[in-house]
């Protein structure tokens, strides 16, 4: 398999985190979000819509959306799952993932910057307070739920994790106060002691720049 | 089953279609979100998120997030599949019903509309143009996609289509030019005329209001 990546791609570092914990022979293409690449000819002739991540499986086939991709994965590499077997906690796992997914992760990716700034013209401070605004949103309406340790949901690392962990780097990334998160801290210490979350953090991507 | 919902909630009104098609019984309890009634006592002593839609089982549990739902339902209510069997083609559902879920819906609801209006003072015109904006970059990268009629996997209804429709009830309210998109109008029209999609239409709830 062949997965599109950028070392700062959110949506792309939760795939390569299952990609790595369900030992998926792999190899990881860059294509450079901030020079554009994603909307150049090369990589628009494989992926019309330009964005990432993308996975080639060996026949061919390209999937697209971190979350489609992510329930690919769950569906035919069983061996290692990422939901629970009850399909009632499965889906307080699904709920966690889609909070991140579709409340916080939307409203701070970079074309939402661009517009805030270049269309309406928002200052560099009101442009931090939107992104920290939704983190803290979400955050807050996660912590409370997560009872169990060291991960997530317990003691089995699940897609509710591979949707975190991303979203704790941006969030430190840009400087947001986690002190109110004692228990989403404690998350991203525990995933990250794991090679697979290691392996997949930006810092340790062969396009990772400065 | 007891579905919280409000006439006008997109991810509610996902959940209100999936539960006719599969034909389970259900009950509606409408929570006004215009009069704030999710952030009321007795809404919250049930979902301390304050959000909907949210699922309350047979058995008291309650699941929330529409994408939760509908992952839950499709595979404790098998018998009428709104997946394809190949796991490949289920990808590409997902991946269109993820286009809406986390490309367009998010960045056009309520609260998000609320912080552009009350926090960043943007002007109504700003506001629809913001609207506007984020649909036509989803619905143009969906068009192309669309290949087959009459629904937007072909002759079965699917997720994509329960995530595609209320996203154009909400175009066409605002009243976005739909005229580029001919496919997805020709969707629009297919869905429409099946009573599980009609039945679940905004306008036909109990809770409508002008």
């Amino acid at each position: 398999m062949e997965l599109f990546t950028y070392f700062r791609s959110s949506a792309a570092y939760r795939v390569r985190i299952a990609l790595n914990l369900k030992n998926i022979e792999h190899r990881l293409t860059p294509v450079n979000l901030l020079k554009g690449e994603q909307l150049g000819d090369v990589y628009r002739a494989l992926n019309p819509q330009g964005l990432l991540p993308a996975l080639k499986l060996d026949d061919g086939r390209l999937l697209t959306q971190s979350t489609a991709i992510l329930e690919y994965l769950e569906a035919e590499f069983p061996d290692k799952p990422l939901l629970p077997a009850d399909p009632c906690e499965a889906a307080t796992v699904r709920a966690w993932a889609n909070l991140i997914a579709c409340e916080i992760h939307p409203l701070n990716n970079l074309r939402v910057l661009k517009y805030l700034k270049g269309t309406l013209n928002v200052s560099d401070d009101e442009k931090t307070a939107w992104y920290h605004h939704w983190i803290h949103e979400g955050f807050k309406a996660l912590e409370p739920q997560l009872a169990a340790a060291p991960y997530c949901h317990g003691a089995e690392v699940t897609l509710a994790d591979l949707y975190l962990i991303p979203q704790v780097y941006n969030a430190q990334r840009f400087e947001l106060d986690m002190s109110p998160y004692p228990k989403i801290r404690s998350v991203w210490d525990a995933c990250n002691a794991l090679p697979a979350f290691d392996a997949a953090r930006p810092e340790n991507q062969a396009d990772a720049t400065g």
